[in-house]
């Protein structure tokens, strides 16, 4: 299967959960925190519970070189033993002169395996299209973020009248030739979400900010519905990994899961 | 030494020139290309012969990190073996929401041991904060890059005139309260560098685009002396490592590092 056809199944099947391992020693099961294959285990059970019922997984990888070798290692232990059929995303947040970024391509998709990547767009499209190269993937373009920082420079108003952000989506939806460029849209932004939903085109959406950073939901689902569109990915990380914190976490985060499933079903569906 | 006290010395001695350690393990010398340690091989040697005539050396992390364990491998001994003396910049072009800035500081600084790194600042303050909290390291914000592409979004004109660059700048400077920030200004802007110098207050400006990309030795360095600051830090990369494709590489970069400096000097100096 290709990354497109891995996240159009999910998608048209009702599934647009994008569940993030960003699985930190720190704030895993005690019983798993002192094995040096703790963060491994730890993503083996939530994966193993949860991977029928997701549209993709999203791996931060600073949550894993800050581990250093030993991260590395519970990273490609993780890569081994995710789905096939599930679109998985490297949240890198790369973006760097044409040469840099064709290095930083070969170790996302070359080496790790990544079938998807996230992108800073402040150097232009010279330092995205090395990845763009990679038609099979999907590469997912900051626009609008989920944290309060996206007021200093995304949300800065242009000459002419446009904001920054929507002049990012404007060229992302202009450079989407292969039909492999997706934005990243915080879930924190609902009135920015409705006025701008027309204007993604055939662009895939990823949304953190649901869950601990306090976005809604229907906010989202309802923007999508009310524009017809279903290629939205709602990633959520900490409320639903930890879930619980307890013996009993990877049922726990799969009972998180099937919530918002229901939710997003209902919601779209109304 | 802190982090600036080894940037300051060495500028106050005259030395502006950071090499970058962008070491390509099919760019370098046959003898040691199908060496499993050839690129920290090859970094030992370069550092060897250019350590005491750098201001600072660049690890562009995107060349480790596409050989995966084998080239953290690489990047840990070359880190083992720098001077103390000369500030150690990890080239990562790192930004992300809170948390996650927080684990890529830690990868950085605690993990690898970096002196200072380039960031992205698409995503504001909260983005940056995490690293800015490092008081003792050094912390270059992507303003103007090298890169064709700095005209699809750092260049677009804001409403109230100024560019976006120029407002990252400013931001940047009003930011400074640790005297731990600077910026990155390609030098392939030199009409850009020599209206905007006045600006920079007490950033360090960390330059790329010299040699290889094809940037100007003589415009940067009279658009400091013009200015009377100091604070200007040349990345040079291909233009030095790979000065000669032969077994004395070494050598030649040390030949073309001597070079650039008493070019520099020259121009700074006139």
């Amino acid at each position: 299967m290709t990354s497109l056809e891995k996240l159009e199944a999910r998608l048209n099947n009702g599934k647009h959960i994008c569940v993030g391992l960003d699985s930190d020693r720190n704030k895993i099961p005690d019983r798993l925190r002192d094995d040096p294959d703790g963060v491994f285990l730890f993503n083996q059970e939530i994966v193993e519970n949860t991977k029928d019922e997701v549209c993709a997984y999203k791996i931060n990888l600073a949550f894993y070189e800050n581990e250093g070798m030993r991260g590395y290692e519970a990273l490609e232990k993780t890569m081994d033993i995710l789905p096939d059929d599930v679109l998985i995303i490297g949240d890198a947040k790369r973006g760097d002169i044409g040469n840099t970024s064709k290095m930083y391509a070969k170790s996302v998709f070359d080496h790790f395996g990544f079938d998807s990547i996230t992108l800073h767009p402040y150097m232009g499209f010279d330092s995205l299209s090395p990845f763009l190269e990679y038609k099979d993937k999907i590469h997912f373009v900051l626009a609008l973020t989920s944290n309060p920082g996206s007021a200093d420079f995304e949300k800065l108003e242009l000459a002419g009248g446009r904001f920054l952000y929507q002049e990012v989506i404007r060229k992302c939806s202009n450079w989407n030739t292969a039909a492999n460029i997706g934005i990243v849209f915080g879930a924190t932004n609902p009135d920015e979400l409705k006025n701008e939903i027309s204007n993604f085109n055939s662009l895939f959406v990823l949304l953190p900010g649901i869950g601990a950073q306090g976005g809604s939901l229907e906010d989202v689902v309802s923007a999508f519905k009310s524009a017809g569109n279903n290629k939205f990915i709602i990633n959520v990380s900490r409320a639903v990994i930890y879930a619980e914190n307890s013996i009993r976490f990877a049922e726990a985060a799969y009972d998180k899961l099937i919530e918002y499933n229901n939710e997003i079903t209902k919601l779209y569906t109304v």
